[in-house]
């Protein structure tokens, strides 16, 4: 069994990889962490797991040891951490911002700021099984991507990799309001975010710069909120190049994705579900990837949904853990999601 | 023209009241307080409002003379401006609990503490206009009722006037999430309130003592939070006299509100709306009332719904300005509300 | 490995069993009927389903043999397929109403039409294990109780069993949409039934019968449709013997269902979630019940929550299969819900 | 007064016609027309309208005279009504596309088919008073743009006539349910539509083409259908041209749009609602239009919310009325909308 810590266990991806990791059958959770709600009932915070676990959060400073430690903190604060437990952890899966960014000056474009320990950033491998598979087979410290990241990632990777569009995309991302976090703000009153349609990046979102490192692509993000608490989906507008066929955008996608586990292909002509849409995906591990293509225009859609708690986090990083462990990527994921919902 | 000062101007029924005396032809705001947005604008606060007025928020303790003052203000907190309005304005329309229930030992059970100020409770005239109309016409001291109260009171009272039920009644009330406030807590986060089908009072709903008072029936009422952001509904479960029959029912509703500007008897036999729904009422000042009754066992259902932030509160305060200044009562409300919505 | 047809298999609990059973590791699902849909993929009815079977609807007149077979058909379609059945099935778990009312003049009241095939009803043991898990372990004709039904039931079960309540309840029902099938109608268009609170049997919803028949209870049930896919709560509204304690109460929840794997007593003093709620049970078979009692008044509520189309339907579908093939009751049901959704 | 017949009357455009002339002080609705529901209530329709109006629906085939007729029936029907009301009507106000589209060639790309009717195309005068006040002020035929078109057009239209952006405009469009009109099919059923992120439209929505026509630009638009009853939003990518300052793009929106009575410029630095958001538009006839600009990369985005059944379609329609006739253009439309909502 290997023994599992997640920092940060109060929050909302703290939540998710503890209903994801108790009952995982290779791992077992020996430390929540959380300073704000030391000594309460892990089940008070995530009222989903009650029956599920008789855990109580622990004070981070009283940090015991485990052989993999989840963190699942606020950017910037993942530092300190990975240098407390370079003694007593052999593998840190961070789920911030801090080492996604391998080049220091975009991390300081995007983030406004130096970027925090770049003597560690080296040894980082992005939590991206689909492109760090075989890096994540013995990585010890892993960066797990950002939602919109990984699913603009999923969407553009096989179009750039196999040269069949232009380098400049526009990606419209939209995102429900998990993803602002648990904590209590006029931005996430319900009364205000209810029915929103809400630009809150209208240029450079952050996954921005993950997108353009891992697909090589001159890409703009726009972000917008949207009604629903759980789902991210990325429309991304490219150009084809001179030629292109619709069914060599379809062979791409097939090649990258036929033996991956958590990337369905959805794309298709007709029907409620044609293209990719997160509803479907909540609770589930998967990042359904989808594209149209209109041949006379040369007018690529490639289009992108997960569920941002789970393939835009903490799902992503047990998948990566699964790896690092040898055992069957879907271990403890095998949740096929809900219809209708 | 009548000058009018709301304070607590910033909060949601503040919004609402902006909203509709801006527009009313025989007032003009000329006061809106907020100690916590003083010097921002008014528009800022309520972005509907763009276009609408140049005002900006003032300091309630540089507060003017006006003719008439709407309380806005917390719970506990309308009788320090009742005594300090004293010498400058001629009537003050309340929108607090503090003056609801004319019982100090109701007060007292339902709020856990001794009520405030009742030197000042007699001076009081509850603010519903079905109920009050004719000493609303002279009053200078007026209760708004509480949103779920308003609704309570108007679906029981024909029937309890009428002596058609027995006293034993239970209300199962449902509410949006603007019923709580515009303050950011966990209680209304998006992500949790979303959705929800919340007990947040399974027994002595404060405005349950309101409907008591104001009916001389014996009330139980249950509240739940569900998903919307404006409306609330009352399912009132009552026991008909023996022998009642449903034309009875009817023709006490009709007789109770035919005259009404703002209460329309919803009560068919069949199509979609066939029952009064909140929806539909979002921005009006309807309170719409229903009922169905099951003649061979004696059943009542008595239904009613509104707008809580209307004619749950605002708009039922500006109807009953409209009397007091001897006006129409549904001037600057004509808004029919929206379908589909 | 036992064989499984599902007759009805393209509509909203269809789907559930297909999503549950897929994965079930001690059967195979050998039929997916549906006329309508026949030689159709059964991912294309299912989007969730995507990766998850390459099944094909049959038309059910092509019906094989199978060791089980689940109806998920109309309302008085099920005697035809019991009859049909009878040489090739084993076992019939009946998800209609056809066979839930053991005494046919409360069919006949309730559904306004002669039961069906009174020679068959006798057969059939009620589809709640908490109530009859013995009778289950040997059942060969199950009949799966109303989504309403079973939060009813075992809301009030524990008080009617200790005979701490009075006999007269009202029941104040609330469900999401998929109660009312895949079928699309204006009842069911988005526009129209976006932020219901929709009353929509005010008097004698059919599950009422069924709560009557297993809790012996006076009771009336009212039902309202309010915003959300999945989900069912009801309040019960009781009042209590003289001199009611709320540890009795307590105490009475905590014998019946400390064993059950499905059913959590939730009644806190406080916190967010601290009654039962549908909206984090989504995708699961719990039905979490809880209560709050006013010592002094005698007024008790209970209330519980479930997934109407798992607890409410298949799930609950498949906990009697397991029961009834001697498996652990949450084979292929350990998923642990959503929070936050 | 202006007598107004309305065609298509039972639709959701129809109802929100009638919402907004039952009570306009120039004009009487003397037809409401419907086949489907003629003599029936148009309040059973419309419940909004309950007390505001006692007509019944007529059957179109029983058509009166009247100065004015709307047309809010299905595209490609406007064409016999137009012929029809040639003798019997100064003017017709259609809000299908059929005379959308100057150029004949562009609508058959768009719609499929040869345009109807091509001799009366040139009678049309687009109902955008923005762009056509003066021809609007003595038209006799008005053709109403498409909901997504008309945001479309107020968002880009400045930077277009100013020259400050290139031509290639990628346009990314949101809307909610009753943009699909008040039939029922199961891409409306709630339970699916519920939630939703569907791109209905990855290329060539039909209201691009009226983008094109209206500002010269080079747009491709993609339409998603997101949780919403009523709403769009046009998210316009665009690429300033070189040198492009904040400031020029600020005073292009301003000179547009400084006295124009329904758009309103948003576009600050901070706040909940600095952007354009169709929620708080809900019933009124705003399109707010907004932007932001990256100056060191030249990125603009445009911004444009409406409710698209009003500014989208009939308070459009009604706003060309009131310009046709001579009155001030929001007469009937003086509702602010509501926060929060």
């Amino acid at each position: 069994m290997t023994t599992v810590g997640i920092i940060g266990a109060a929050g909302y991806v703290g939540g998710e990889l503890l209903r994801l990791l108790l009952h995982h059958p290779d791992v077992r959770v020996t430390g929540a962490y959380s300073a704000s709600l030391r000594g309460k009932r892990v089940d008070g915070a995530h009222p989903n797991l009650r029956g599920h676990t008789a855990l109580s959060f622990t004070d981070p400073d009283d940090r015991g040891a485990h052989d993999v430690v989840f963190l699942a903190v606020p950017h910037g604060r993942a530092v300190e951490h990975v240098r407390a437990l370079a003694g007593t952890s052999t593998c840190v899966v961070d789920l911030t911002a801090d080492f996604r960014l391998r080049d220091p000056g975009a991390h300081q474009r995007y983030y406004g700021e130096v970027p925090p320990a770049d003597d560690l950033r080296a040894a980082f491998t992005p939590g991206l099984p689909e492109l760090y598979r075989d890096a994540l087979r013995t990585a010890d410290r892993i960066s797990v991507p950002g939602c919109m990241a990984t699913a603009g990632v999923l969407a553009l990777r096989p179009l750039a990799a196999a040269g069949l569009v232009e380098p400049g995309v526009v990606i419209d991302a939209k995102i429900g309001s998990s993803g602002s976090g648990s904590s209590a703000t006029t931005t996430n009153l319900h009364a205000e975010r209810s029915g929103a349609m809400r630009v809150f990046a209208p240029h450079r979102h952050r996954h921005e710069a993950e997108v353009a490192q891992e697909t090589g692509l001159d890409v703009r993000m726009t972000a917008t909120g949207v009604e629903a608490v759980r789902g991210a989906q990325v429309l991304c507008h490219a150009s084809g190049k001179p030629g292109l066929a619709e069914a060599d955008v379809r062979r791409a996608y097939r090649d990258a994705y036929a033996d991956e586990p958590f990337v369905r292909v959805v794309a298709q002509r007709r029907g409620l579900y044609r293209l990719p849409e997160p509803k479907i995906l909540a609770g589930t591990n998967y990042c359904d990837v989808g594209f149209s293509v209109e041949e006379d225009s040369g007018r690529v859609l490639a289009v992108a949904a997960l569920d941002n708690l789970v393939k835009g986090a903490a799902g992503n990083a047990v998948q990566c853990l699964n790896i690092r462990l040898g055992r069957p990527e879907d271990t403890g994921m095998r949740f096929a999601g809900l219809h209708p919902v």
